[in-house]
């Protein structure tokens, strides 16, 4: 499942990873919580919204953008009290929760860790074989993170039993 | 209630409200989660741990201080997911939730927006009548928002339904 965090928009999808760099789209889809509602009921607007994708679909992992401090004081809070909840909708159901960056996304998706939004939003369209480009952004970007995830972690794996080799051999 | 929000350290406290100004304190403590564990997981001690509090002592409404962006970013971050899920557990109550910023809990708890850690756990300690001030620093913290809220609520009352009648005069 991917994740790309908000309060007033959040975009949520699910893919399935099969042999090499095949990925599958499953389901891809914006949550949207009323700005003038209080804080506390968004949240649990939001809240309620991924635990019923949680239920519908089953993921075996979450992976969701790391948040950083740019842009609009507030926008950024409210997207970090979102992630709060997000994470702990995947807690609950003892989900392993990966975090990327933006660029790390890019780079993974792309190539490239500068790339905008319509060259991503072409890549994550021919990668998943959609008949036409996801949108809302929002909904883009959620897949380009669950294909990040399916990408990278094969590679992180490998990269940590390296790691592990390696600090056996430097204690010898 | 009131909340000083944080994940190693997150102050909680209860107290009643009387005649005046008149304050009982109920309970007071402090949730820590170990900084070595993953996120998502330390979110769900702390949101197990404040849903325990909530069933033991029924608030009805839940002060919980306002999250800036200074200091360390991953504390602020941390604190801001922290804040996203103990909202959460509010609304889970319909428990109103009413946020304060430091100066605004130092000036209704002390008459001064800047007054230093020990001139608030002088004041904390005398207004609720305690035989020793209240530790750690987070335990008095969450003292000072709850009695915050006691005394500043009746008022921010008045003053909405003031602004409430001079809206309508001004429509006249």
């Amino acid at each position: 499942m991917g994740i790309d965090p908000g309060l007033t928009r959040c975009g949520l999808s699910v893919v399935r990873s099969g042999h090499g760099r095949s990925v599958v789209p499953v389901a891809v889809g914006v949550v949207r919580t009323p700005a003038q509602e209080a804080l506390p009921v968004r949240l649990r607007r939001l809240s309620d919204a991924v635990e019923s994708w949680m239920d519908d679909y089953r993921p075996d992992v979450v992976a969701i953008e790391r948040v950083f401090e740019r842009g609009n004081v507030s926008t950024v809070m409210n997207t970090a009290h979102a992630v709060g909840v997000l994470m702990l909708s995947a807690a609950r159901r003892d989900l392993p929760v990966h975090q990327y960056t933006p660029s790390e996304v890019k780079k993974a998706v792309s190539g490239n860790g500068r790339a905008d939004k319509r060259q991503m939003t072409n890549m994550i369209t021919r990668i998943l074989g959609l008949s036409e480009p996801p949108k809302p952004a929002d909904a883009a970007d959620a897949l380009a993170l669950a294909v990040c995830h399916c990408w990278r972690s094969p590679f992180s794996a490998l990269v940590s039993e390296v790691s592990e080799v390696s600090e056996r051999k430097s204690a010898l």
